[in-house]
């Protein structure tokens, strides 16, 4: 792996998704590797981690993740913008080279089968916890963080660290029509007793 | 209700969320309002417009949807930056004042039976679509969507304005720790056809 990616304790991985930022959705199936973006990701669960995301049928990535069992989530960066609405608008079904186009580079994690998008801030490798009536009536998906890293210059001792990240590494969010907000300021509330 | 609260076309409803906020769970039953913070809620589907939450089983809140039937996730700001935190961290199980001791002000949605919470950006109402297995296994709900208003102020023509509306109309995004972003700038995709 890159120098600047570390492991992220399970018991901490859900602060990477807890700010709910979009993310890239990663599998691989019979020789094929596949990359969409997912707004509707969200924690699920702290110890052991979970998540859920929602996969559309028409998503080729869909048929990957119940054909092999196996997911990652990554959260994608202000640098990243272009692909991320690429690779969330276009289907493979159509663009067989999608990620080669968009410019997408996968690397490996010892020991997970599945592809991770490399210049991301963070990555989940997650087993699929099946779940039928959830996936067939609602695209639901479920699954288990088996492995966390972070890229160091934005993700340490637990924490984001996006005000002294500088602005290429702020997290993307989503609205609609290709307009995303990237994460902003830090806020810390007065604790109340 | 207040002069700048409009209604949002359901089938838009799903932008008051797809950038993650954490929001605020109100729901009421056999006399008893409650409020809660819930960092894991997110979009599900677009038409009818569903969401998920997930509501620990300490919650009161939760047993007020359970039995009601009902529920609102409402978008708070950075102005309600210390009640947001508050509501999140103590149970109305301890502090039955929770709700007037943190200045939380309620008000109504003709035809909804359930509390909204005052000075929030937006508000969705929703039917529990009950699913016992993913409440009982994984403390996950599901709802449908059935009325949405936002503060004109901070979202309207079927967008949020952040960008003109002040700091004190950020959404947040909860880490841990009474720590939270608010969200930031706006980012325009460029299309790759």
């Amino acid at each position: 792996m890159e120098p600047h990616i570390a492991p992220v304790e399970l018991a901490k991985a859900y602060r990477l998704l807890n700010h709910g930022p979009t993310v890239l959705v990663s599998a691989r199936h019979g020789g094929v590797d596949n990359v969409m973006a997912a707004a509707w990701a969200c924690a699920l669960d702290f110890s052991p981690p979970k998540v859920t995301v929602v996969l559309d049928k028409a998503a080729q990535t869909r048929a990957l993740v119940e054909n092999s069992g196996r997911f990652v989530l990554q959260v994608p960066n202000a640098a990243q913008l272009d692909l991320v609405h690429a690779v969330g608008t276009h289907s493979l079904a159509d663009d067989p080279d999608k990620l080669a186009r968009f410019g997408v580079e996968l690397f490996a994690a010892d020991g997970f089968d599945a592809p991770l998008v490399a210049g991301c801030s963070a990555w989940l490798a997650c087993r699929l916890i099946p779940e039928p009536h959830n996936q067939d009536a609602y695209d639901l998906f479920i699954g288990e963080v088996v492995g966390a890293w972070a890229d160091t210059r934005v993700f340490r001792d637990g924490h984001w660290q996006f005000e002294d990240a500088g602005p290429r590494w702020r997290s993307l969010h989503y609205i609609a029509g290709g307009q995303f907000y990237a994460i902003g300021e830090s806020l810390q509330a007065r604790g109340v007793s």
